[in-house]
């Protein structure tokens, strides 16, 4: 039975971050991870020869300050994304190649139809109050169709409605008729709006830390050393006048408060005496994940570069649904990165590891050529297989969540108090968002 | 270490029946029940007056034949549900007395709306295929959208909308903004359509065991003896070549299969080793369950009934949204029985104990007179409370989950079986459902 000030559960980036806080401010902290390993739904593997590979969230962009601050104040630089040459955009089994955000190669109508598409969800985004979107004017009307509706209805253009549905819907891993419109313009509007999430260049692919996200949460373990504990799963919270009791299987933890730090549908799988106020215990019903793959596949070179391509490619529907180019900053070897998404994830799941990799790397040859059919390693991380994450990459609300139980997003009940991306008004689901929960929630521990 | 044939999880009717099959076909079997009690979503108390009241689950009807088959067996009887004398509307401040099923005295225009409202649901109930309601011809856009969606589009009136809402949003305790209408569509036809739904006589209030459902599953429970072990929340079931490993707090049972019902939301908290094939587990996230009270209210006698009152009365959104007469067989003491669900439980959640008390009081009074101002007894039901249900009465499902997630209601996961009454094709989300997906569930076990 350990005795703190503050437990926090879950040593993802919100939860790494909240200990942190308060331990440089002097108090004492017990962090318990369920999983073996740090940083929650990223992950990097460095391997002997240097290199590594980031198996999920590994891009940071302008905006994230406070991600900025946390690679300042542990030493990690960033490198830009490699984003010269061509992108490449395969719809209707027709593969354009363009520079800039938009494949102007495409049919005119279809063109604009994208372009009128973004431009409509930019608006809405606009009218979205961050804090509180279910004050938006119009936040029970877009609360009460899905995004997949919303296509319907505003994309006549069959590709275009591919690409929208892949950009809009892809983050968050579901299909596009599961999500709720305001959950969408809400994420969306976190990060500044739908420019932002789908741009390299100035926009959420823009640069990466050197050394991957494990070169910030590596070393944030180490600070915190014998108070992080790994493989206790939480099973318990129970609250009373004076403080909590967090229980895993091994461990007893008492202290003043908690802060629970992992994601919605994971949040439901610990018992909570008393039981939570009703609408934030129906939240941890209705908050899924969804299913993604991120593959890594090392090369020699990045050989895509010399071909005049950036390596970026989007195809809906494939399973290989993107690709990214993922070196190192040193661009040797060569690293190309594959993300598939929700129900093109689902496909892929039902494949053997043999057939898998086989259909990528037919998909890659088809895009970049012969090359890509002799990878000298080839990594998939399966986020589904992760029991503590449940799946990738950002939860979704359906419709008529938002509106009715959104609120309880932020607000501690009593003395245990919530962080993690989703929870998070700026940068809402991506890694600045997480930890600035974390700090957020540092900030009212200390204020209590 | 307990070694059976096969590990039930769950003592609720599901499990319960499951478990007293394979026992009686001669195969070992342990039941673990995550309370200290059984009957899942049903729970009767018996006080010490031979009184029994229903804090659950009750009613039964036409149609539902493993129930009765359960009760023959058991030698328990039924008696009918109290239906004579005039129900009682309250829509828009105005209240209505009337026979039947449609409160006539509305306007023309809300009976007409409420009638081509029933009428159009019963049509496309009739086009669900059960076993596989993704297979209607318009299953893609019934599941598209909400029921929410569907009632605006299709009752102009909004009397006869808000009863709609309550009528066909009630059961799944959850706002009409948040339901899929493909998921009502099956669940109304898997009990023969929205008339059986919501009709007293020949409908599903038809009739209530003698002695509440505990005298049905109270004799399963000592059947099944020192097969039973409450107080037994599931932490992990890890399956091999051979058999299944079942891990609660204290006990590890090994066996040859397991089977496991219990409700979806609660489905999650449990790990599974390997992990389940991705369409199942993201289906745990995705059929939540919602809030409900059902508040009994004992009084000397039923002096509505004196007063040519059925006690059936319904009042949208308010406090006190449905009442029924609930005595027992004897007709003394009289028993009103408070049914709120969704949002107005939601609110009523928020209230303490001694306003809840008062505000669904006062509702009473305001429909069955001054007489309901003098309680006997006042007993309380919150659904949410109970950890293990989760919430109550149906799980649902949100738009785009049954067309994507809906196939794996059943089939088996390796050597898990799933039971529960949301996977049963015939009625779906009654105790007669939950029967007979345990019954189901044990056949194929013996099969396999």
């Amino acid at each position: 039975m350990a005795d703190v000030d503050v437990c926090v559960v879950g040593a993802g980036f919100a939860g790494l971050t909240a200990a942190l806080r308060l331990n440089r401010a002097g108090r004492s902290v017990a962090l318990l991870e369920a999983r073996d390993r740090a940083g929650g739904r990223t992950y990097t593997v460095t391997r002997d020869n240097g290199v590594w590979i980031d198996r999920g969230g590994a891009w940071i962009g302008p905006g994230q300050d406070r991600i900025y601050a946390l690679m300042a104040e542990f030493g990690v630089p960033e490198y830009k994304q490699y984003n010269d040459g061509e992108a490449m955009m395969i719809v209707g089994g027709k593969k354009h190649r363009y520079g800039g955000t938009i494949p102007w190669t495409m049919s005119p109508w279809a063109v604009t139809n994208l372009g009128l598409g973004l431009a409509a969800v930019e608006k809405m985004c606009k009218s979205i109050p961050r804090e509180a979107p279910w004050e938006a004017k119009r936040a029970d009307e877009w609360d009460r169709i899905s995004l997949g509706q919303w296509l319907d209805k505003n994309t006549l253009s069959k590709p275009a409605r591919d690409m929208l549905d892949m950009a809009l819907a892809g983050p968050y891993t579901s299909a596009a008729s599961e999500t709720s419109l305001l959950w969408v313009l809400l994420q969306m509007a976190s990060g500044g709006g739908p420019t932002f999430v789908i741009s390299g260049k100035g926009g959420a692919q823009d640069a990466r830390p050197v050394g991957g996200m494990g070169a910030i949460y590596g070393p944030m373990v180490a600070e915190l050393g014998g108070a992080v504990h790994f493989s206790q799963p939480v099973r318990l919270i129970a609250q009373d006048g004076d403080g909590v009791t967090v229980r895993s299987d091994d461990l007893t933890v008492r202290a003043r408060r908690a802060i629970v730090a992992i994601p919605l549908a994971i949040a439901n799988t610990i018992d909570y005496e008393p039981v939570l106020p009703v609408d934030r215990a129906l939240l941890h019903h209705r908050m899924p994940s969804g299913a993604v793959y991120k593959i890594s596949i090392v090369y020699d070179e990045p050989f895509w570069r010399a071909d005049g391509l950036s390596g970026q490619s989007a195809a809906p529907g494939s399973p290989a649904t993107l690709t990214i180019d993922a070196c190192t900053d040193t661009a040797v070897p060569g690293i190309m990165c594959v993300i598939t998404e929700g129900p093109a994830a689902r496909r892929l799941a039902r494949l053997d590891e043999a057939e898998r990799k086989a259909v990528v790397i037919g998909e890659l040859a088809d895009r970049f050529g012969a090359k890509a059919r002799a990878p000298r390693e080839f990594h998939e991380q399966d986020w589904i297989l992760e029991r503590y994450s449940g799946g990738g990459m950002i939860s979704h609300a359906p419709t008529g969540v938002l509106t009715q139980f959104g609120y309880t997003l932020r607000p501690p009940c009593g003395r245990i108090h919530w962080a993690g991306t989703e929870s998070s008004a700026t940068m809402c689901g991506w890694v600045d968002g997480a930890i600035r929960s974390g700090e957020r929630a540092a900030s009212e521990v200390l204020a209590a």
